[in-house]
């Protein structure tokens, strides 16, 4: 399978790239690094890697950006980054998409538990989480030539560690990656994959 | 009890208003009538009509506007409407009337049951009412000065016979208003108040 990484410098897309690199061909899509470069935040940047990979079997984006901070400290930059980035990218993913993935193939998003299981300081990070399951869930309605599906990871233990947090609770970029490929290698449609449920 | 409704002259506000104002005193706010204007889409806006107001016991919107259409003729436009309105409007009505509640007291605001059960060209709204669900959930974490809460109606009995559509599994908008009753009288913080489930 030819498949479109997006975020594939990133801790959780390093873990997804070597996971299912034995068996399928991957092109490694980022930001500032990759095969091809791309900026979530730019609908012509996501045409314009589209147009140079051309069709593929599967897309995943591990990618996403949003800020976490105190409520009243959240400023209208950084919901509009959660709007730009993690929102408009992912849905232009899709939108865009749609007519580079090949009959069968699949979509694959990123959003997180804090849509479901919100902590403090997340507000804008659940708000990007939630719209995006609910996007999944309404736009695979009108999809049928692939699926779309969105994997809602947990907190990664290596990010944790990065972070000098406790990573005791947290789940490694591994088992993650496990959850893409489900999405990828299943049939659901529609679904948000909580990698809690999926351990 | 002092409370401020916005989109008062809605089937869903005219309804809320006449439930509510046989306890209560409601001040109505619109885009385009009331006892004070607010445009949702302007954050500035949102400051003058707090600003005339001042400080109120309770704030609900039945307001907010995104679009219906088949997902492949969605327009970036399309999606900004919901942002700008139906989303940042919300966001804004929290985080600058904040300042306006008087302590103990409450924000409601309008979701839809299409984050959780979708239907085929509402991809825009349920990514909307997914994203405010999500930030009421988070953003309570914070607040304990007063409750947030946030109210999905169903399909509105009223609404569904002004479109000419068959109303039997409608809500009527009288039914949808005693849910913003619970939401203002009650003690429930940071939840998503399904009408089918409070019926």
């Amino acid at each position: 399978m030819k498949i479109l990484l997006i975020g594939a410098s990133g801790t959780i897309g390093k873990a997804v790239a070597e996971l299912l690199s034995n068996d399928h061909d991957i092109i490694r899509a980022g930001y500032s690094s990759g095969d091809v470069r791309v900026d979530l935040s730019d609908k012509a940047s996501i045409q314009a890697m589209f147009d140079q990979v051309g069709c593929v079997d599967a897309v995943i984006s591990t990618a996403g950006q949003a800020s976490f901070g105190p409520l009243d400290q959240q400023a209208d930059d950084d919901y509009q980054l959660a709007w730009n980035n993690k929102i408009m990218g992912h849905v232009n993913l899709v939108r865009i998409g749609h007519k580079f993935v090949n009959t069968g193939g699949s979509i694959t998003l990123t959003s997180g538990i804090l849509s479901r299981k919100p902590m403090a300081g997340g507000a804008s990070v659940s708000l990007a989480n939630g719209a995006l399951e609910s996007f999944v869930r309404a736009a695979a309605l009108e999809l049928d030539q692939f699926r779309l599906n969105i994997v809602a990871p947990a907190f990664v233990k290596e990010t944790m560690e990065m972070m000098g947090m406790d990573s005791s609770t947290g789940i490694s970029a591994a088992d993650t990656a496990k959850v893409y490929a489900l999405a990828v290698d299943g049939n659901m449609h529609g679904e948000t994959l909580d990698v809690t449920d999926h351990l």
